[in-house]
């Protein structure tokens, strides 16, 4: 893959060009440059992006941490959350035609694997992540499969339909239990677990409790409709929840902060019975008090990663189309390609909501 | 039990008597008269009625239909649905005190048969229901097991509090699907249709499409939160649900109307691998297009009785206090117990909502 | 695809020939003649054929019964259980390797509705069924897609690798419910009936109980593990079922006779929570008792068909070689593909288990 | 209860006494003694104890270890696995008569909590174990409230009778999952990992591993049924795994050892996908890799205590009576109960299945 990778960013002297953010060097950072526009393959489709968003995994790979290091092959363009415009369909292609506007699923599936088998896709063993093993989207234009491609109705806006992707982790977290008429907790309130307060209030949590240490998004967490915000900085997480509930504990647990101390407090908190469905990705195994917080109280506990392909994506589709949750609070900031920086700045300082960079300028 | 209804009805001459509406006779109507006011035995207590409202079955005893003259016996105290005040608490109480706000469970459960054993009370082999096969609470006082009644908040009105039980079938109904982001159909809609369109947006359903011949409920299912309504006298509405589904058809059917055709077309219109949750109780068998209806659509269909005992409670409560269900529109009209038969009028003609009476008159 | 079907069928000029059982014309029976062995297009595979079973539906298919005449285009080769070897591969196939042993999964989908979409395959609204919609596999060579090859063990014999489609029917019917510690009803003991008594032993269930009209049938259904076989000819059904359960009934009844009046015992028997799951395709509407024996019952209704695209392979595969389950009892007549006028015939007369035939001769 | 508990051990001026296997000091062991016969109250009846067994709980107890020292407070008599026969009645008593053979859940529940009120018994938040909390079994008689016991079928030996309770948490960790056509891996082979072994075989299992470090339980497991088991001290056992499934790892672990290193092995070995059942209390939190275990894999864990009341007690008695589960092997030693010393230190040495005491000598 590398030889097509260094082609893909060095080779300029073709006749179409394109402007995309390049991870060049094993280092923080990025750069802005002209490299050759890809060409879809059968069964692939090249698409015109509209607007693309920046994901965690995103900065991680901009500030270049252990697990950036470990896992991505610069020179290449990332990025992989995004919207855009069919503009060429690749040999073979049978759903999508010219124009069709579309968001990705950004997990590419091997369709061989006793998991892909079961149809739980989601967990092949073999997924390959676009902008991560593969050339990404922070790019004038991208490659992807057409089997991957979700189509959007027309006049979804470019940068609700980019943040679908990451809207799937979200609905994935919280449909993995029944929340009606439940309580459910959000415990770290990123990007996604803000949009995590609005799905849970959209399928009919009782009451949602937002739970962070950054008081800018505990204040989004209220845009988006959470009942509740708790600043664990300041107040006893614990406490409170036991008040609140008069010492029953919280029906559904959603763990995004990846924060031992939180994981901790989230598997405390649930009530016997209860569900933590976790997102997060902690840097570090996490002691667990089993016999207490999950054999006693009869705890489930789901892993969650992805999307459910394509389960997800219709039930993301559903709750937007219905204005049943409402995104749109939750893009603070839209910013044309080059003003990359200031945008992963924002991100790292927790300071936004979803950034969303338009390779096209402002339209 | 004869002997103790009779004695319950005609013994006047004690010294505590109540206003109870009696059915004494085995044919249409029902008689207001001074009772006596029932004691609680060994388990049991005595509730000051508030509010009661009339079921549909309420209306068959009323009317003497053939199935409440198969299973009724007069002279005797009906109805059922109810809220009050814990007055007097019987022998070997546990859990409740005076001045407890409560509603009532209608099913009173063996806990003998194999069913209660699993945990499923609402179906139990030995089921009696209150103001059917025992003295009920269309009166100034009801007596009720003391396991059979669910503490309400103390600022809930006695009229709300009232319908929980009904509100109860809907949201059984409702939420034995899974309906975030999806598309729900009421069909039928009588007063539970119609708080199951509420509860339906509640949990989350993407689009609430509510089907009735009656314009007057037509109109009520519009303010209690449907998307759609379609009138099937005079619109074809599997061709309106085709349009409206691009053909895919509904997610969740929940069919409370009992009538062949729209049962048919309850089958007809759920999408391949949806759900029919059945609460109607059709007076005839019915004919199914199994192979193509339900086999190769791969459907699953859900026979809804009674509530979830008490988990369907905590789920009304928990809708009924965040809010996110409201179903004061729907009560229509509160009438002074006296005026029973203006209420019964308004049920059999389908221009009401829920009717609530005040057995102490309008606080 | 007209042009295509009459091409295969007809053009036998070319080089290479093979045998093959073409339904030749709209009335009943087949013909045994040479036509050209098929070529594998992209994504598609040549299969040597070893073992092909014959299916109700075949019989329906060589009887030209109305549904035949409604959905098949004559002249075509049909059937479609089957296993063999891969010994051509197409274009831009990746997972089977040339020597592979090989069943397939009958229906090709489109990958590109709703249900297919949500990952429910097995009801995709445009699926083909090879042997019925395409060309079929009684014959010494058949091509299929890639991706409906299920790859056997070297050592499975041909004639069980032949029957694991319809015993994915058995398995996707039986573990549509849990059965462990259960009694499970088979209603209709036809071969894939007589696989679900087995399946449904294998899987857990306490007793299981085998209904049929034919003696042949249910001996071989003891033969396959049945705990109580009932001839519905000869005895009353439910009363011997109320006796067998102290009166409590069924907990999970597979309906796989399509007749009506076992369809209504189906539904009489099955106890309050219970399960019924068909699989059976009833040729006309059915009238159900739902209020008796659906709604105050609590019952819970699946329609099944096919198999989970590719979960239930996996069962099967497990079942079969864990040696929990053993069809080999089942595997009644073994003819070679000439002989396919008596394979029919003992299908038409109920008196076999599967009937397979060899299209090279008995090996 | 202090008082309570001094008077039934210590006066044994009345008439009628027993004897009784008494906790009497803060210390290890503990004393055989004559005791007054307790009398039943409202609701509870009084049985003569047939077999009990010992539990590793019990275990604990007699050694006098940090948890019994905690949690029980002697003098006292302890156990609480039992069978018996019902020899009298106390005062409104509904559902047994004289003379029935009955087991015991020993979960006392409170029926007021949210969990009682939402159905989840087995976690009602203020349960009472009996022998832990209140007087146990090991003695000639023991009181129980009716509602706990559930009746045997008459030709059930006692001891088996008795290790139905342990059973049920067997039936309840296997069944917590589906596993027909699953690999299971019983992790952990105490008495209620061999039962699981057996369970998980009737239920469907396609391969059950068993892995322990004692070589005496491990030949017990296959004795059990076990395809595989795994002596960890001397195999890699997740290279064993490894090889086994192709590299997929188990779809169904059931945790009962409550070691870290067994626990980080079962988290480890768990396929993307499966499910983790936790019935083991480890004495420390835990440490658990959730990214790669638990999230990547899309692994659910549930944690399981008690049994489900009373579906778990219907599940472990149609597993004995028809058969597919024989826990014959597993009872290793039968002693009357003044040899209690002995079957104490077969069970603190590991050397032995279960160990049945018989309070009235051998019959």
């Amino acid at each position: 893959m590398m030889t097509k990778l260094v082609t893909a960013v060095e080779d300029t002297t073709k006749v179409k060009t394109m402007r995309a953010l390049v991870k060049e060097e094993r280092g923080f950072g990025a750069v802005l440059k002209e490299v050759a526009v890809p060409s879809p393959k059968r069964g692939e489709v090249l698409i015109r992006v509209e607007a693309t968003s920046i994901c965690g995994t995103d900065v991680h790979i901009y500030e270049w941490d252990a697990w950036a290091a470990s896992r991505v092959n610069p020179p290449y363009v990332f990025g992989h959350e995004f919207s855009g415009e069919v503009v060429e369909l690749g040999e073979g292609t049978k759903r999508l035609k010219l124009g069709d506007r579309v968001s990705a699923e950004t997990h590419i599936v091997c369709h061989q694997c006793k998991q892909c088998l079961r149809g739980q896709y989601h967990i092949c063993k073999n997924t390959k992540i676009i902008g991560v093993d593969t050339q990404g989207c922070f790019a004038e234009y991208v490659v992807m499969p057409e089997e991957n491609l979700w189509v959007n109705p027309e006049d979804m806006p470019a940068a609700i339909a980019s943040i679908q992707e990451p809207m799937g982790n979200a609905v994935h977290t919280v449909l993995a239990s029944d929340v009606s008429a439940k309580t459910v907790a959000i415990v770290g309130c990123g990007p996604i677990g803000l949009m995590a307060v609005s799905v849970a209030k959209a399928a009919g949590a009782a009451e949602v409790i937002a739970i962070d240490v950054n008081p800018y998004r505990l204040e989004l967490a209220k845009t988006m409709g959470a009942d509740v915000v708790i600043d664990s900085r300041h107040e006893d997480v614990l406490e409170r929840v036991r008040m609140m509930t008069d010492g029953d504990g919280i029906d559904v647990v959603c763990e995004m902060s990846g924060h031992p101390v939180a994981i901790r407090q989230a598997f405390e908190m649930v009530t016997a019975g209860g569900d933590v469905n976790i997102l997060s990705l902690p840097v570090k195994p996490v002691e667990i008090d089993l016999t207490n917080h999950v054999v006693f109280k009869g705890v489930r506990v789901q892993g969650i990663t992805g999307r459910k392909m394509y389960e997800t994506w219709s039930q993301v589709s559903a709750f937007l189309s219905s204005g049943k949750v409402d995104v749109k609070p939750l893009i603070t900031h839209t910013l044309p390609l080059e003003r990359f920086e200031e945008g992963f700045e924002l991100m790292r300082q927790g300071k936004c909501g979803k950034v969303v960079l338009q390779p096209r300028g402002t339209n």
